[in-house]
Formats: C-alpha cells, sequence, structure tokens
C-alpha cells in the first residue's frame, strides 16, 4: 500500500469527537475504499487536560502545529462559527492543504471566495456535511443534477425548529414550552436564537443557493421571519384548512432574479414535506429534467455529520490517490437576489378582532382595495374575553397577491379600531 | 477551448431521444460545467429511414461505426435489455470508450463483471440511470454514504406498479381495472410482466444490493412476488389497521447474510414511504452512522432517464479532462445472499371461510403449532354468499414468526375443509 493520507483535525467536540471515533474504528474500510491508509495525524483543541473518550489522540492547542504539519493532506473543520474557523481554513489552503468543512456559517459568508482561493492554490474545499447533516445534498448537486436547470429549493433544514413545530402540531404545545422540550431533549440550545429565528436555515439556505443557481447568495440576501410567534391555534386551522406548517427555506428563479426566503409556510398536508417530522431535514429540488426530488434524513447530530465529513474525506483521498481535482463550478451570475416585496403568494392571515358585525367586511374592504382577493374565511366561536371586551379570531386565506400589497394592507388592517392584534402572517406554498 | 469529448450513442427510443436532445439544447452550459464541449458523434439506431425530431444527427445501423469510431471517448447505451446491449457495452470497453448506460437488466446481471472489465481496461461505466430515473441513487452509494456500514436498503422501484397500487389504494381499483388504467396512461407495457410481477424491481433490488453491501448479488437471489393477487380488500383492511400497501424491494443484513426480497408490504400510514404515490419511486437507506436517510422523485420517463445519463456523461467528462477514473469498490464477498425460509416478518393473512363457529380457533391453533402467535384476528360482516354458501372474510395479524413457518402453517390451513380460500399473505415491515 502506498503512503497514508495524514488528516489533521481542527476541533474535538461532539462532530469531532465522532469524526475522530469514525476514522479509527473504521480505519480498515476506509483504507479498502481509498486504496490507502487514511491516519489522523493531530487534532486542534481548546483544553488539552481535558479527559477524551479516545486515548492516543495527537491533541495540540497551537492551530500552526496542524495547519503546517507536512504530513497533513486533508484538514477537517469542525470547530463551528465564524472566527476563527475561517481563518484557519484560508490557512490550510495557503499551505496547499485540502479542507473538509461543516460549517454552514462560514460556508454560506464566504464559501465562493473559499472555493475560489482553493481553486487557485489547486486543492480542494469539500463541505457535505455543512447542509442537511448525512443527507447527501451537496453531492447530488455537484453530481447527479448537473444536467438540470433548477428552477426551486425547498428545504427543511433546521432540525431544532422542525421539532418544535412538530410538537407544537402534534401534542398541541404553546411555542414556549415546545422549545423547553427541546431543550431538555439536547435539541435546541440554551441560547436557540440562531435556529428559531431561521438564522441558520438562512446559512444553509445561501449554500444551497449558490450551488443549485451558480449564483453568489449571501445570507443576508436571505429575507427571514423565525417561528416565535407561531401560536397553537395557527396549527389547529392549517389542519382545517388541510395543511402542516413548516419552517420552509425557499430559493426560486422568477423572472431571471432569485427569490430567497425563509419562514413558517403552510404546506399541503399529503406532500412529502408535510410527513418531515421531529429531528429530520429534507431537500426538496426541481429542475427542468429530473421534476421534483426529494432528499431526505438526520440533518445534525455527531453520527450523521460525521457520516458526511469522512464521506468528503474518502473522496479527497481517492481524488490525492488519483491525482485529481475537482474541477471549480463557475458562478456565472446571471440570477440576482430579488426584493422580497415582488414575491406573490397566497397568505393564511389569522387577526384577533372585536366580535361586532362589520369586521370581516372592513378587514375584506382593505385587502380589496390593495388587489388581494380572498380565497375564504374562517371564523370561529372560540371568543375570546379580555377586560370585559369580546373579541373573536377570524382566519382569511387569500388568492396569489404581492407581498407588497399585503404588508401594505396589514399596515391599514393593524391601525382599524376593531382589530386588537394580527395573530399570524403564514405563505401558503403549494 | 481544449478539444471536445465525443458522444456516441446507442438507441434513439424514448430515453436516448431526450438524451440526444438534452446533448445538443444544454450544450452551452455542459461545455461550461466540463471545460471542453461535449458533442454527439454518432448514433446507433434501428431503422434509419425513421423520421426524428432532432435533425442532423449521424445515424447508423452499423454498431461498429459507433462502437470503434475513434473520435467516441463516451458510449451512451439507451438500448435496454440483455441482448445485444450488452455485448455493445463489453465492445465499447474492449475499444477503450467509457460507458454510460440506464440498462438495469444488463447491470444487474453483468454489473460487476462489467465493472472489473472496464477497471482493467482503465475505463469506467457509469449507471446512475439504471436506478431510480433522474433520483441521486448510485452517486450517493459511490460518494456520500461511503463511511457508512449499511444495514438495509427498502425501496420502491418500480414506477408501474406504484401508480396501479396507489389507484387500487386510493380508488378502490381492482387490479385489473387499475393495471388498464396505467396501461392507457402510458405508465404501463401491453405486457406487463416484467413490472407486475416484480422482475424490473429484482433487478434494480440487486444493483442496489451489489452498490450497498460491497456484495455480488444477481437478481436470481431476489425472491420475488407480484401484485397481481391483491384485492381492494387489502388495501381497506391495511387501512384500518393503520397501514398502506407498497411493492417493496428490500436487502437487508441479517446475521452475516443478506436478505433480499421483492414482494408487497404494508408500511406505516404515516411513514414516508406511505406517502410515496403514482409513478414516484423511493429509495430508503439505513446505515450505522447517517440513520435512516430517503431518496425520492420520478424513477422513470426521458427527462429524469436524461437527467441522470447526463450528469454521468458530464462527470465522465470532467474526469477525462482531469485525467483520472474513479477507482473500483472491490467486492468484499463477506455477505452472502439468504435464503427466503430464514426471513422474519410480521404477516398480514387474510382467509375466506365458512362462516361457521369455530373456525377462527381452529386457524389459530394451526399457527399456535407452529410457533406462530396472532396480535390481532379482525373477521368483518361483509360476507360473501356463493352456491348457497356463506363465507366470512378473516384478517389474521401475527407477531413476528418464521417465514418457512408460515408457509408450512398455510399449507395446512389451505387443506381445511372450512377454508375457502388463502386471499392474501402479505408482510409487515415497521
Amino acid at each position: 500500500m502506498a503512503d497514508s493520507v495524514g488528516v489533521g483535525l481542527l476541533g474535538l467536540g461532539v462532530v469531532g469527537g465522532g469524526v475522530a471515533r469514525t476514522l479509527r474504528e473504521k480505519a480498515e474500510t476506509i483504507a479498502r475504499r481509498v486504496g490507502r491508509e487514511v491516519e489522523l495525524r493531530g487534532v486542534l483543541v481548546r483544553d488539552p487536560a481535558r479527559e477524551r473518550e479516545l486515548p492516543g489522540l495527537r491533541v495540540t492547542t497551537d492551530p500552526a502545529a496542524v495547519l503546517e504539519d507536512p504530513s497533513v493532506q486533508i484538514v477537517v473543520e469542525v470547530m463551528g462559527g465564524d472566527q476563527p474557523a475561517h481563518q484557519y481554513i484560508r490557512r490550510a489552503i495557503a499551505a496547499g492543504k485540502h479542507v473538509v468543512t461543516a460549517n454552514k456559517e462560514v460556508m454560506a459568508k464566504h464559501g465562493p471566495e473559499i472555493v475560489a482561493a482553493a481553486a487557485r492554490r489547486g486543492v480542494d474545499v469539500a463541505y457535505e456535511a455543512s447542509v442537511g447533516g448525512g443527507i447527501p445534498v451537496i453531492g447530488p448537486f455537484k453530481l447527479d443534477l448537473l444536467a438540470n436547470d433548477i428552477s426551486q429549493v425547498t428545504a427543511i433544514i433546521n432540525g431544532t425548529t422542525n421539532y418544535i413545530i412538530t410538537r407544537m402540531s402534534q401534542a398541541g404545545l404553546d411555542f414556549e414550552s415546545a422549545l423547553r422540550e427541546a431543550q431538555e431533549a439536547g435539541y435546541a440550545e440554551a441560547d436557540p436564537r440562531n435556529d428559531v429565528e431561521g438564522i441558520d436555515a438562512a446559512y444553509k439556505l445561501a449554500i444551497l443557493a449558490t450551488l443549485a443557481f451558480h449564483a453568489r447568495v449571501h445570507p443576508d440576501d436571505v429575507h427571514r421571519e423565525g417561528i416565535t410567534t407561531l401560536e397553537p391555534s395557527d396549527f389547529r386551522y392549517a389542519r382545517e384548512l388541510g395543511y402542516v406548517v413548516k419552517l420552509l427555506a425557499i430559493a426560486k428563479v422568477i423572472e431571471g432574479g432569485l427569490e430567497l426566503r425563509v419562514h413558517p409556510a403552510f404546506v399541503p398536508e399529503h406532500s412529502m414535506l408535510a410527513n418531515v417530522d421531529g429531528v429530520f431535514n429534507a431537500v426538496q429540488v426541481e429542475g427542468d429534467l429530473v421534476g421534483r426530488i426529494l432528499l431526505y434524513g438526520r440533518g445534525a447530530g455527531a453520527g450523521p455529520t460525521s457520516s458526511a465529513v469522512v464521506a468528503d474525506v474518502i473522496d479527497l483521498a481517492q481524488r490525492i490517490e488519483a491525482g485529481s481535482v475537482r474541477p471549480v463550478v463557475a458562478y456565472d451570475g446571471r440570477l440576482r437576489p430579488r426584493s422580497m416585496a415582488d414575491t406573490r403568494c397566497r397568505y393564511y392571515l389569522r387577526l384577533v378582532a372585536a366580535d361586532r358585525p362589520g369586521v370581516i367586511a372592513r378587514v375584506a374592504g382593505l385587502l380589496g382595495e390593495r388587489e388581494i382577493s380572498l380565497a375564504s374565511v374562517l371564523q370561529k366561536e372560540d371568543i375570546q374575553v379580555s377586560e370585559g371586551d369580546r373579541y373573536a379570531e377570524i382566519v382569511f386565506m387569500t388568492h396569489r397577491a404581492h407581498e407588497a400589497a399585503v404588508q401594505t394592507a396589514l399596515d391599514e388592517i393593524r391601525r382599524l379600531a376593531v382589530v386588537a392584534r394580527i395573530g399570524s402572517v403564514i405563505r401558503v406554498e403549494d
């Protein structure tokens, strides 16, 4: 067997530990698939004194000891966060190492520049683990879907929020209770902002859209709404209307531009996406040749993430053995992000209004003035009484309407004296 | 731009026409992704006089004109069937051409030998289109899932039967009517045997199992039952019990062996597989790291198949450009096909029996003697009257039992005077 391929690991948390364990426990299988042994040469850690489950690892706190080790050909970055991970990736590339990263934040914010720098240096950057854990997502875009012009990507790509939403939907919990449950189960962090406000999903959507559309998409281009304002009644109305609520990440070609948005949405109850529950993720892709496909699985965790990271390591090691680097797919820049105001959707609007005659007519009138026509109106008998006043929940389902018009109408509706508050505005994706 | 890559096409039917059209219409995109132009040099057809939608194609009836054309580097085989396709593929390899094929029969029966011959000749064989149309399936096994030990593949991989089953389930049609509908819609052939008896699914399962388990699996190793004996009442009982009927193709590691079977099965109604309807396909994979993933999409048709074929062409052309051939994953031969008699499953048994006291007790007694215990028994009031006798349908759901024991018990039950016939025996896959 030829010389072994050397791997350096940055980070030894949950994912890093999983990667180190997999490289060790599957050393024989990996060697058989690569044609050479693949060896973990050094691991950058924060605290070298910490007791490790894996004895015999060469740990260091000095990044250079990994990044500039001449016996390392592949650097695996699983630290997470923007800095110092980004800087280490750039140093690894500069030192002529191939890079495997699970870092969605770095790839979303700096991916195209990193890939270009790697191509100039003659090395490769692999990032299958950055979106959808172990689900084959990046691979299919780079290989299986290459012949397609992609028109839309619709994804459930944050396991934490999908777990919370599934519990709200199936157990009738409110957001706070479902979040607490997710935190107790280890699915949500103590500070859940990154997940519940859709920031994590926007990172992943930026990576997917960049790949799918050969466009330069930055997370700031993504319109973003989280799940914190969803209420149990939204889930009940959704079911009644034949839908399920999901936090969707959508990238879509419209009139030569790219619509990019993360927000809660109604999806038809019998669709594949509606059945993606708990911490599972799914990426649905529509291509001109392939039609609609869906890729489904666990989006996070040590096992699934290690699956993707180690697959990338094996692939790179095979290509080091073969002496070939994958060609870089150029960004053609034809598709530019569009403004959210231009989006056209159907909308679900839930209002809490005074239980008086004429409220529906007034709201419908304001919507009509903005050319927003109604598909249906639901008024339920469950009346809320507060401070002596009687309130009713009214649900409006619109036909397709312009986002800008809807937002203007909502401002006007909000100012109506008879409207106590706008409970929810959720887009409908059929 | 460097010299173009030359492609030769064998077959110009629905799929071949789609491939030729895609190579032409997307020439610019393909050239951008490969770094060179990819050119269709010659097409083997049966009838050169037939009018073609695509003018200017260089068609020939002489296989050597394509297989031995020195300007052709990639031969695309989309004729289907065993011979002469198999022979042409071998000749292309011998002439030093890379091969892309959509031929499940050839790859299922001769895949490992073909891949080995290609490796010896320093060329590659790509066959993404042979299973699941445009769904990324072969690619993920060769790349994304490489780090996993796969324990099970469960697939809906025949669109014709899934369409028929979906119509039987959702519209209450009997098999003959649903088949006729599928034929009228162009989803089933005039002679539907290959599809409805599970032959096509067994080919595809052999290909998937060979890849997933690095084992040598021949279609003859696959236990095979079709959908022709399913009756509308099976779909009604399934629903009542919380299941959906699907034709599953299953490959599973059990006690160091491989269970390989294609047959109708009950799947839980809320599972992802239960929601794969109509002509759609899905491949579900369980790996030790990745957990459960599912890959879903259209399994046939000119568009999806061209998507897979042209992706393979682009990938090969990229590697011709880079001068690298993918290493062959060796068959390690550890896992051997097991006998169907050793399978353990839960079973649904539907009997038509005389409407007399004691029938359930006698059947349960025979099952009990073979250590098959019952989970539930349903006797419905819809009595069939025939020649003056009254019959009742009785449904038994068993706990996990041995296939061999179940088959023996069924022989005994069939001989009971009170049993008119065994309506269905369907395995339950949770």
